[in-house]
């Protein structure tokens, strides 16, 4: 089941109540408040200098040396889409298990995939993927790994894709977005999952200018829509926002973790976005959760995992709460 | 300059009266009414649900044989993006002059780009590109000729591409749309500039149901953005909005024409959402219509040529008017 999948929800458990609540996602259930949209955003085609504008607010967002490292897109997808052209069809490396999208991606762009387990099995990679904090067990890399990885793939030409989808609410220290210029690393960020506004489809590549360069023609003039462009340049230099959302993030996350500790599932890993439990009987626990009409993100390689994504309203809360006694 | 390139005109004429009035689009100037959207639009993924019903909707809308011949992209950059690759680099081959951004896809992706002047033309071309009707001429190939062109094309495994940007304003006999399965051809249709909704990013391919499913699998489960999901399934269902839309069009157009015509502006061609007109001094009356703050398209390859979008306010029209009279 894909995050979000409440469709696949609904035929599973046709008797639940609605509406179901949906943990199957890592992404902050208080969004960012939307401003005003003025007709023009959804009417004109978005102009370069506010284009620029974005690519400016998310390389001092996300520690970008500059705009011109930034790479603006309707999703991570889009970017995986692209990204996996820029070698030569070979051999795609993914430090796993993890986030599926990836796989899939470098699979469609011709490369012959594997999944690999630590950091230094990605010598031999043309394309090497990781995602840190990894999803959906929180597995930190450090810096200096990751980097001394992509210091290896540049004799043979391979490229280091890093996904920091979640490191919004990692510590800063840890993101490569500050070494891109380096080449041969891109990083991925996604606006969606912090600013919990996964519906206006908004991501950044952050790479060396040439590649960032080489993306954002590929991607066209009008890469994001005008909503995402309107919403994303105030978004992400709300600095006293972000800052006061990582704090509460981190509060909810501990409120998750003493609930799923309380009902007897072992923590395995996470960041302050989900949780990732262990238990014997967690399809049990899925089943229960789905009739009652909760919807959490199980795993068909490792089918005692369960990953919890953040309720948001307090009702939502004690309904987990019930549900997870019951 | 791109069309909706204000920032260059502001600083072409930096003492015109502002706002501009941007005529430099093929943009319906009277947008689709945006309906409330629901916060959810923006925060949640959109479901799979959706999606197929906008595929559905998208279908109908156009003509295309089912939901499963439809690939929604957030724009149709992103689409040639991909559409490019499916195909090894070999020899583009685009109709021209046209619409530029087609030659850069190509070339990105690897293409030896070549423009030709006729679809007989075309026959020796992995990746065959014709604007249909065409921009900036209004130019409207035959689907016949078009279709013989994909029957030559099929023998060395090519691909034509037909970019129906500007069809929902023509004659939907013309549109090669039910005519995708037959395989080696993708038709791409633009909902913003119909709609007059461009800043949403949202356009399709049509395509055989193999290569749709393979598009799709390269955009991902989320390829748009929830609001344009929302506005799109409503907007392509609404056949009353569509109808009495193509006929206000087409007076625009004619008014157009006649405040050109009495300007002394010879008309090329066109569609109901731009004309195209010839005067040897056009550099000029693009100056002066700069200066008023008006701005229209003008082209590096043809200097007699300006292109006109429709204004939309009455006011508008008559900024126009005295601006041409000046």
């Amino acid at each position: 089941m894909h995050g979000g999948d409440l469709d696949t929800a609904r035929k599973l458990f046709p008797g639940a109540p609605e509406p179901f609540l949906d943990l199957s996602t890592g992404i902050n259930p208080h969004p960012y408040p939307i401003p005003a949209l003025a007709p023009q955003v959804f009417a004109h085609l978005p102009e370069p200098a506010q284009l620029v504008q974005l690519r400016s607010r998310a390389a001092a967002a996300y520690g970008a040396p500059s705009e011109s490292n930034v790479v603006p897109a309707p999703g991570t997808q889009s970017l995986m889409a692209l990204i996996t052209t820029l070698v030569p069809p070979g051999r795609a490396m993914i430090v796993g298990p993890t986030y599926a999208e990836h796989a899939r991606a470098a699979s469609l762009a011709g490369h012959d995939v594997s999944i690999v387990t630590a950091l230094d099995q990605l010598d031999d990679a043309d394309l090497a993927v990781v995602v840190n904090p990894n999803n959906p067990d929180g597995r930190i890399h450090n810096l200096d790994d990751l980097l001394a990885v992509a210091a290896r793939q540049r004799a043979r030409g391979g490229l280091l894709i890093v996904d920091e989808a979640f490191m919004d609410v990692g510590s800063r220290a840890m993101s490569l977005a500050g070494h891109v210029e380096r080449g041969n690393v891109i990083v991925l960020r996604s606006f969606g999952k912090f600013f919990g506004l996964a519906g206006l489809r908004l991501s950044f590549a952050l790479a060396a200018r040439e590649t960032a360069a080489r993306l954002n023609a590929m991607l066209g003039p009008w890469p994001v829509s005008g909503p995402a462009l309107a919403i994303g340049e105030t978004a992400l230099s709300d600095t006293a926002w972000i800052e006061s959302t990582r704090r509460a993030l981190a509060e909810a996350s501990q409120r998750l973790d003493g609930m799923l500790d309380e009902a007897g599932l072992e923590k395995v890993g996470g960041t302050s976005l989900f949780s990732l439990v262990r238990k014997a009987d967690a399809q049990q626990v899925f089943d229960r959760l789905g009739r009652a009409g909760i919807v959490v993100r199980r795993f068909a390689e490792e089918p005692r995992w369960l990953r919890f994504g953040l309720p948001g309203a307090e009702a939502d809360w004690q309904r987990l709460e019930a549900a997870l006694r019951r």
